[in-house]
């Protein structure tokens, strides 16, 4: 209960995302309470498009490794890699298996639509039927793709909340208004996504918010520090800028 | 035999080394005419420590997935995986049926000591006879490991040109005058590793270097990156220096 625990500290729980054991490990020496993954850092690795629901199998992989680690871990599912709630519950009872303390699931599809809310309830409460003690947090896209109101995503959170979910990761919540209107109205810990000149640590502790993570922004950070590098060496200009979310996904499906 | 000629330009061929899919092509889009790959990165990934001779298949995962780049890939194969010259083919056979152009074999065991000579030319024999085609990068450890002379490193660097090997890696070669006498000694293309501080690139180029690698620096500036981002995020100090080779294998074998 150590990783629940540390949604209810004074200030929020800052979650780095990690994609291979390495980075993980360098994150958990460098004082970091608990690590989580990103679903771009594991598509990444395996040359495969983020959101291509092609990558449990790496990520079943990666948490394997990271759960070597000597703080706990939690596992980015994307949406649970299948739409049957029972493979999701099999899959998230694997993982607490290997000592994994929590998941995220979100209901977001990767063409911008999202699941039914009836079936993504479906979903939570297959993962907390078979592993009852993992951390699920449960993600809801409506504010991040812009198709829903914030009313709407309370209607979500509060009944994922219902379901069994133990938090609720909004990403793209980044203004004071829209923050206070969900912490007050989620009876969950609340995970915002860092973003970066928009939001602000401290601004988010002081506003309630519980968990903020990075998201795929370490691994986009470490890729151009590698070109940078490289560049450097080379005795070239090394003013590559972060790669964005699109700039990577654009790879890895020009590879694929 | 794009990467053969690469070995023959007017500047030496700066080779980036990567550990995944995406540090690969996006070192690829950068403009790097070719892409080397890092065992310490490939141990990271794995989260397996490096020179194990444990990472022969997650060696295959990757040279597979960077094989689809748009440039010449080389792979490092460290010894081989296996001291009978037949298995060292094989695998080198098989990264050719991918697409791989060039592989760098060593002669140094993990444990500090050398392969015979004899025994690192029925290596070299071996792969030039299953896949005459791929650029055999061999490495020879001696002046790494403080183990021998200039005269020495020479004596082997030849044994190696002998036995069919296209270039030859000195990793640890740096001064001017040790550079000058290996590319005079050495008929074939040298290589020599980036030392941050200690070579310079155009400098390497002037003295005859054909090759300069990035080893696993820029898989541990990668690391660096991504513990200063999220020490930032969390509006710490965000002052970690680049982790040493030493500091990475002491993760990896905690973790092992």
């Amino acid at each position: 209960m150590r990783f629940h625990a540390l949604h209810h500290g004074d200030e929020p729980l800052l979650l780095p995302n990690a994609w291979d054991f390495a980075s993980g490990a360098l994150l958990a020496e460098a004082g970091f309470p608990a690590i989580g993954t990103t679903s771009l850092g594991v598509a990444g690795v395996a040359g495969k498009p983020d959101a291509s629901g092609d990558t449990k199998e790496e990520t079943v992989v990666l948490a394997r490794r990271l759960a070597r680690l000597p703080v706990p871990v939690t596992v980015d599912l994307e949406g649970g890699y299948s739409e049957r709630p029972d493979d999701v519950g099999a899959l998230v009872s694997e993982l607490a298996s290997y000592g994994i303390a929590g998941v995220n699931l979100e209901d977001g599809y990767a063409d911008g639509t999202l699941r039914p809310i009836d079936h993504q309830v479906a979903m939570i409460e297959a993962v907390k039927a078979t592993a009852p003690g993992v951390f699920l947090n449960a993600r809801t896209d409506l504010f991040w793709l812009g198709k829903g109101s914030l009313d709407e995503t309370l209607g979500r959170a509060n009944a994922y909340a219902d379901a069994g979910a133990d938090g609720i990761f909004v990403p793209g919540a980044a203004e004071d208004d829209d923050v206070r209107v969900l912490v007050e109205g989620i009876p969950l810990p609340l995970n915002v996504l860092h973003l970066p000149g928009r939001t602000d640590f401290a601004r988010l502790g002081e506003l309630g918010v519980k968990r903020v993570s990075c998201g795929s922004l370490l691994y986009r950070t470490s890729l151009q520090a590698t070109v940078n590098t490289a560049l450097s060496v080379a005795g070239k200009p090394a003013g590559r800028p972060v790669p964005s979310y699109a700039d990577v996904q654009s790879l890895l499906e020009d590879g694929a």
